[in-house]
């Protein structure tokens, strides 16, 4: 238990209402009850707002009047400062640290004494497992695998061979580091397609976090990264050869082609894809869906498939969803036209 | 062995032909041999049905004229009385109950002693097993979590801390129930995206089938949700704090944001997606592929990315797939007019 | 270590340069180093292969000038020549032969004694693992499976009752072969989505590879099939009772709905999707991104969602890109031509 001061001095923000308002936990606007702290950081909520149940709701300065029985901590961003109050509340789990006897772990691999390895996970050989990281059950760590402090890998995570995960990454339930790429010749006298092995690594850097299910391939030769404080969330794909900067956020479902590289701090909503051999410009913004088949600038936001700039492809959408209304004003146009030319006004 | 007159009583129907034509397995129009049972339910399989080996169909009352060699059931609703004497023909498997000496179960967990506990499975603390529910090996269940009676987790499962999957459920092999949401907050000043803990739970229903590779992600606060008698398919994304109605269908490849709640009977396309926070409502169809931006009303049908009602986006796309043609219509029209303009009718 | 001269042999091409330039590795034309060898194969790479430190590239007779300090070896197919090359200084990893103590094979299943049964690997009744194959941790192999010779199924992968995979196969974490297909019959008067068993299976051919979390369900009856030598990325979807032919290249995340029939060579771009009970023609290429609706014949190209064929699509995009302009332009000529309608050819 906390108080609104308390919360207020964490996150560097002033108390407007009751300093002295305890808190015991955070939840949304519409489902925080008495007691509980939330955060308003966008209009569409006032109503929310108004009608909060929330004993402390953090908001910024230009927040509407304060509803009776609320207290306000102001901050700079609010979201943000929710972040911080609910790690407070939420602190990252621990676990008892030691090696499952139900786990497998090769003679010559190497586990700190302060990690833990649960049951049925397989460590090959020469690979390290870092400071306090935790590996869930089915957890597979191939040979010369590197594991950082802090990190989590949770139930059947696969890191391949030679493949590396940074310090205090977390990577949820069938996340898969360093599955071959995707890279074949196709050699018609036979006909087949020829395997070019996949002889480089998948490097993910600190701080990432990598969704269920998501897969980061391995490099045909050299690295695939997923760069430091990056997020992906579940049932992502990086092809091979790929670098995504630091701080790129990959929303669900997005597919990197090989080779493509992700500057610092980019965007990509749900679903978006990206062509092979791209550059997509630092806080670039790529909209849900979108196909990308060119390099993106710096700064850019471009949506649809293929991508234009946002601002011009919600243009042309707007026209497209009145297409049949200009398809018969061209031909009433026409007509009309046709009408002239022959000399006369009307039939 | 049976009977096509047992058949018609199993299903409601009549019928017309020889009631004692034997049926010992179900099969397409077009797979089937001598001794099984189809069904036709649609026009487009006319010529299938006319030339079937199939002993007995299903079919409605307006079917064609029965083919020579052939009986028929007739029922209001072939498909679902062929899915019920599908069902009849191939039982749901039966596995001998117990826990496997090489399963790790917590000593605070509770299975019901008719459920099955496959090899390499791993059970955590206090939770709880319903009755005749079967764990596949390398099923994950984190602690407190609750399985219903009846629901079969197959292969490499992973059902997250506090999660809860109802009773009869299906979830097949690599499905993810509770990973974390995908919520983080960015702090410039270090920069950092911040996550936001995602302390709430997802709670599977009754009666749901869940596709292989398929994640339901845990809510920030509070609960996802996906309703009774819901189904759905392989590498389907599910987003923190949604609510997917009952007997809703999401189809393969589907993906919501967060906070997106479907209502009842609700169908998902192939590859659909939904942004975050909208309302789709009871009975909505949504097409393959689309991506719904804004909420869907009860009933409404919609396709595209953006989604448009979708006779508005047949329409659209109709004139899209012209659009060169009317490009070149329109600089005629101009170049015309601009002779008009000039006084002139030719040049 | 090897020379210019000996992989000229190895992959029938002619020394332009030092046949004793020894040849240590293989590497892209940028990352290549003094010793490696390199292709040039297409002229974006021309930049690049003049400034390339390779002491060995591959190249078409038409190349560039040879840079100085560089051989060349001149070949129809740099690309498949590389691929040859690469495998030599990467052959396929060998595994020491046996059942680990860890894993659980039933005693009825035959494993061939050359194979390798690693940790934590179910193997049900029934179930034969052919010649040298390879099954690594938290593999899980169902009743009366097949597996070929030399066929290697990564951590976590599950082959569920009666599915086959040839010889030579290659299947990354996570993939899923033979779950259930999407199949169910509404009954309005519970209601509820009856399950259609899926009592087929699925069945993969010699030679396939098949990428993380990628999904093969079985069929409702008969068999899905994946052609010999079709190679699959990761997180793709393919439908109960599809074909995919021989050849077929499946980029990620692409999904096939049901019995959908994919003929010889056919390539579908990431992220592709096609409805059920279609045909794809031999050689069709599908772009990225598509919604393929209808047939598509042998050769044809198709892009967009629904697709169109390719040129045609591009075309119809380039218009819609200029939507706004070509609005504005119908505008304008309509005002203009009602003006000339009133009998002026200026306000």
């Amino acid at each position: 238990m906390t108080t609104a001061s308390e919360l207020a001095a964490l996150v560097g923000g002033t108390v407007d209402g009751d300093g002295s308002a305890q808190v015991t936990g955070v939840a949304g606007l519409e489902q925080a009850q008495f007691g509980q702290l939330s955060f308003y950081g966008n209009q569409r909520y006032k109503k929310a707002l108004a009608a909060t149940k929330a004993s402390v709701v953090l908001v910024p300065a230009d927040a509407p009047p304060r509803p009776a029985g609320t207290t306000y901590v102001v901050v700079p961003h609010p979201h943000l400062a929710f972040a911080r109050v609910a790690q407070k509340f939420h602190p990252a789990r621990r676990h008892p640290p030691g090696i499952s006897a139900k786990a497998s772990v090769h003679e010559s691999a190497k586990i700190d004494a302060t990690a833990t390895v649960m049951d049925f996970v397989t460590v090959g050989p020469r690979t390290t497992v870092g400071a306090r990281a935790v590996l869930f059950p089915g957890v597979y760590l191939g040979e010369d695998v590197r594991i950082g402090e802090g990190t989590v890998l949770s139930a059947n995570v696969a890191v391949m061979d030679r493949c590396s995960v940074g310090a205090r990454c977390l990577l949820h339930p069938g996340a898969v580091i360093g599955a071959d790429g995707f890279g074949f010749a196709l050699d018609l006298s036979v006909p087949e397609h020829v395997k070019i092995p996949q002889a480089g690594i998948a490097r993910v850097e600190d701080d990432v976090e990598i969704g269920a299910c998501s897969c980061v391939d391995r490099a045909t030769t050299g690295e695939t990264v997923v760069g430091k404080g990056s997020k992906l969330d579940n049932l992502v794909q990086v092809g091979h050869n790929c670098t995504v900067g630091p701080l790129s956020i990959l929303c669900a479902q997005v597919g990197l082609a090989g080779s493509t590289e992700l500057g610092k701090g980019v965007m990509l909503g749900g679903q978006a894809g990206a062509a092979g051999h791209l550059r997509i410009g630092h806080l670039a913004k790529i909209g849900a869906q979108s196909g990308v088949i060119n390099d993106v600038e710096d700064g850019a936001a471009v949506m649809g498939a293929p991508s234009l700039p946002s601002r011009e492809y919600m243009r042309s959408f707007a026209v497209f969803a009145r297409l049949p209304e200009l398809h018969r004003e061209l031909r009433d146009l026409k007509k009309r036209l046709e009408l002239l030319e022959k000399g006369k006004t009307s039939p």
